[in-house]
Parts: C-alpha cells; sequence; structure tokens
C-alpha cells in the first residue's frame, strides 16, 4: 500500500466509511510498516474528540452503561466511537460480540463506530494500540471516544492514563468502594457512578465511596471533586447526570488548562516511547554486525568492562 | 568511597574476606553510583566460574541438593559461592534463611560464599542484579557458583540464561514431568534430576522426562542430551551421578565451542542493556528541558506527527 492509499483511506474514514476506520485501526494495532505513514496522514485531523474512559470490576454493567452514553451522546447528533478492550483477550476485532448485544442498537447508525479490541497484542497491549486506535477514532470525525475496560489491574490505570475523563463503575453490595481504595482507583475516577441502582446497599454504596474520597489525599478548592452519581443505566435512569457530570468535568479540564496539560504529557509519553524504540531497533541492527560482537568477545575475554562497551557502541549508533 | 577504596575491597574479596565480598555484592545490587568502578574494578578476574542453576518447584528439595552439591565440589578443594534468589521476596541478603538450614554445614567454611537475594529489586530483578552478583563471586575466586531459584514463572529461564549448566529438579509423584513440558522448561535443562527417588514413582517420573524429552524437537548427534539423574540428596546418594553429569555437560559446553558462545551473548545482552539505559536516562534529561515539552506542544497542536518528534529529539540525543 503506497502513501497515496493511505491518505485515500483516510479521507474515506473521514467519509464516515466504518470499513475504511476498521481498516485504519487494523493497521496500526498491528504496527504494519505503515504506521508511521498512517499517523503522519491523521495528525491533521486530530485533537478534536473527548476520550472518555469507562471501567470497573465484572457484572457492573459496563456494556449497558456504555450503549446509554452512547445513547445520549446521539441524541446530541455526537459522532461516536467506542472501544472496548478486553486486557485478558488475545482476540481482536470480533472480541467481546458476547457482551455487545445492547450495542446492537448502535450498529446500523453510521454515527457511531464500535471496535473490540485485545489488549494482549504482541507490542505491549493497551499502552502501545489504544491511543493509535484512538487517534484513527479521533481523525475519522468523533466527537466522543469512550474507552470500555475490565478494571483488571493495570489496565484500567493505563486508560486513565489515555483518558480525558475516566468514569469508574461500581455496583451495590460488591464492596467495590473498598476494592476501590484498595486498587488505588479512587485517585484515577472523575466520575464515580453506582449503577444497579435499584438494588439494596445503592445508597451505602455512594456513601462509602464520598466518604472514601473524603479519606483521600484533601483536594484544594481549584481541583476537580469526583461527584458520585447513581444509575440503573438498563432503564437509562440517571444517564443524563452522568452526561452533566462527564460534561462538568470536561469544560473544567479546559477551563483549568488541565486538558492541554494531560495531552502534552501523553504526546511526551509516546514520542519519548516512539524515540525508545528506534533506537533499540538500531542496537538490534548491530546485533548481527560485528561491531557489539567484537564488543562482547572483548568483555568475555576480561579486556573491556561493559560499560567502555556499551559507551562505544553508542558512539557507533550516534555517528 | 573512591576507587581506590572499590579496588581495595576487591583485593579483600580475593583474598577471601567474606565481608569484603559481600560489600561489593551490596554494591552492585543496589546499583550504586559505584557501579561502574566496581564492574570495572572486577573485569580483569571474571571469566573462571562455573555457573550452574539450579531450579524446580517448591518442596522438590532444591536448599537439600545444593548443599549436597557444595559437600561434593568443597570435597575437591574447589571454592564455591551460593546465590539463592527468592523471586517473590523483596528483601535480600538475609532472605530465606529459614531454607539455609541445611546450608548451616557450610557456614563457617571460608571456601564457601553463601547469598541470599530477592530479585524483585528495583531495577528488574532477577533479570539485573543476578549477573552483577556473579561477576563478583566469580572474581573472588569461586570456581563454582550454584545459583538456586524458585522455579516460578519466568524466574527459571532467566536463571538458565545466566548459567552455563541449569540443572532442573523434579520429585516423584507431582506431575513435574508434564508441568515442566507446560512451562518450557526441557527446553532450559542440561540436566534433569528426580530427587526424593526412594519415594513411590520416581522411576515412572525419569520415565516421563525422558519420553518428555524424545517428544521433544529432535536434537542432532553433537547437540547435548539432557540425562536424567536419580538423587535421595538428603542423604547424598546419587550426587556423585549429578557432579559426573555437570561435569560432562562442561567439558561438552568447551569443546563444543558453546560455552564461549553462550558468554559472547550474555556480554552482548548486557552491553546492549547499558546502553539502552543510558539512552532512556539521557531522554529522561530531556524531559525536564524544553525539546521534549516544545516537542509534545507541537503534536498536541497537530503540526508534528509524534514519529517526526521523535526523529528531531534523536537528533537532540546524539549531537
Amino acid at each position: 500500500m503506497a502513501d497515496a492509499d493511505v491518505a485515500a483511506l483516510v479521507a474515506r474514514a473521514r467519509d464516515g466509511e466504518a470499513r475504511a476506520v476498521g481498516r485504519l485501526i487494523s493497521l496500526v494495532e498491528n504496527a504494519s510498516p505503515l504506521l508511521r505513514a498512517v499517523t503522519v496522514a491523521l495528525m491533521p485531523y486530530v485533537g478534536r474528540a473527548r476520550v472518555i474512559g469507562l471501567t470497573g470490576s465484572p457484572g457492573v454493567g459496563k456494556s449497558t452503561t456504555t450503549a446509554a452514553l452512547v445513547t445520549a451522546f446521539r441524541a446530541r447528533d455526537l459522532r461516536v466511537g467506542v472501544l472496548a478492550v478486553d486486557p485478558s483477550s488475545p482476540f481482536s476485532g470480533g472480541a467481546l460480540l458476547g457482551d455487545r448485544v445492547r450495542m446492537q442498537d448502535h450498529a446500523t447508525d453510521s454515527g457511531v463506530y464500535i471496535r473490540s479490541m485485545a489488549s494482549r497484542g504482541h507490542l505491549g497491549g493497551l499502552a502501545w494500540s489504544t491511543p493509535q486506535a484512538l487517534r484513527v477514532l479521533d481523525a475519522a470525525g468523533c466527537d466522543v471516544v469512550l474507552v470500555e475496560t475490565v478494571g483488571v489491574g493495570q489496565a484500567e490505570v493505563e486508560v486513565a492514563s489515555l483518558a480525558d475523563t475516566t468514569l469508574v463503575l461500581v455496583a451495590p453490595g460488591m464492596g467495590d468502594a473498598i476494592q476501590a481504595a484498595k486498587a488505588g482507583i479512587l485517585e484515577i475516577a472523575d466520575v464515580f457512578v453506582v449503577n444497579k441502582a435499584d438494588r439494596d446497599g445503592a445508597d451505602q454504596a455512594a456513601r462509602d465511596l464520598r466518604h472514601m474520597l473524603s479519606l483521600g489525599e484533601r483536594r484544594t478548592a481549584d481541583e476537580w471533586q469526583p461527584p458520585v452519581v447513581k444509575t440503573v443505566a438498563a432503564r437509562g435512569e440517571g444517564i443524563d447526570d452522568v452526561v452533566a457530570a462527564l460534561d462538568k468535568h470536561h469544560d473544567w479540564l479546559v477551563a483549568s488548562g488541565r486538558l492541554d496539560a494531560k495531552r502534552r504529557v501523553r504526546a511526551a509519553d509516546e514520542i519519548e516511547a516512539i524515540a525508545v524504540t528506534a533506537l533499540r531497533e538500531r542496537i538490534g541492527d548491530l546485533r548481527g554486525g560485528s561491531l557489539l560482537d567484537e564488543l562482547a568477545g572483548r568483555v568475555v575475554g576480561g579486556d573491556l568492562d561493559p560499560y567502555s562497551a556499551a559507551d562505544t557502541l553508542l558512539e557507533g549508533l550516534t555517528t
């Protein structure tokens, strides 16, 4: 595929052609040789989408909430992307479809793009492929991208680092408030949702969360105070309150300058990761060559220490 | 501590002073600013020690076998180092002493140096600190260094990459042969030991292992065929056979040129790791500076792609 084809694919994605979007995500997800060309072609169009992360334990109603949020954003005529990241699955593209039943309402809506992704990719998973997919959806004209991931360990922290706003779901009676405090979730949540609020214990769960938040590090007046919202997502109850909380957080991010700061940190992280990968590749190229082999031989022979060898290697790299 | 003090410490370690050896290991293990100076000071004396890795599930008798091997090597008047690596422990130095009871026979023997190490160090654990400690023991005049680690996941593969010869222990009736095949242990073992061979099922375990080995990738005649040795380490039975198998493997490594090849690969790995760390540090230094921040701002603004930003960053690094 030539650069001209990449440009054509980007143009078709921007016209709302779902297949072109899917093809671009596949290209970046698999780190194809075209990754750089695709990224360059997308750049003029990125930076518009609001990225909202959703996380929580299995069974709290993430998919249902995601679907309800899609409906709410579509009612405003916003274009919506959904990335469902399964950190435990090695499969991508068609993964998680069993959980996507609620999303079927949106499957024929050309204003919604839904993609399941495996995070256990060969290149480091979520950390690698999700930001690339986000960039595609952003450039394709999504106003909002919802990144949904099962809250298992590191994945939710990674989602938080990618999202502008992180929504953490809990359900009553699951001890989630306590779990959340343990797992460091309190620090990453911008909005808490107690879903299935028609069940016993919903008020208690909300109180627990507020209590936990009050016990956490004191937030100054100009910092964001995460609200706790109760929903019954399956019936759409409370979803307007969630959207209002998300909007409020977004406005705060913009007004406080935090949105720009977050995006700069993410960009710096990405530049750094690309630079380190490039340097590793250059070193890797040297492995086949004679310099590293010769240096290794001298270290084994005891007449060169590995630090001096590394110095020599770096001189070889950078000239 | 000045370079002269490092040289004095190395001299004392070479004289067999256990405290000096311990101090040097602590210095390299904690990646002190002296790490490079210590490494340089050790270089003239390294490359003599035979490194033997021992691994296996909890309860197979690793400590007992290690102690029996120490006795056998001491009977030949060889100096022996023991590194007991606990991949699950964040503690070092005094860790694992509960398991070291069998080693107490050797505790007052100046020809034996025993050290427990935690692998979960702040710098990546086994991969980092064990080779450094090996270098100290090698330079301090150990003829043999035994690296003992609990066979949990990645740790045993790492041990194999550090050792000249890897000994894998199994016990009868633990289904270890099957587990070994699953975990890829068959590929890393140079010598198999069925310990506790006085128990029921020892012959079966040995047969299972031989069968598994025969099913594995076919080995050509000039390749090493891992022997399966039965022992009752607690009574010293079979230990001579183990030592003979270890010696045979060592002779094969030398004669086939594999020993030199292994050591070259290890040296190349280490040089590469040092070089990548140095480059990462240079990039890290840039994070505080204006270049990366400016590049990140331009990427956020959409007028620079992250790949071109990384190129610019690397130019800044290498000039």
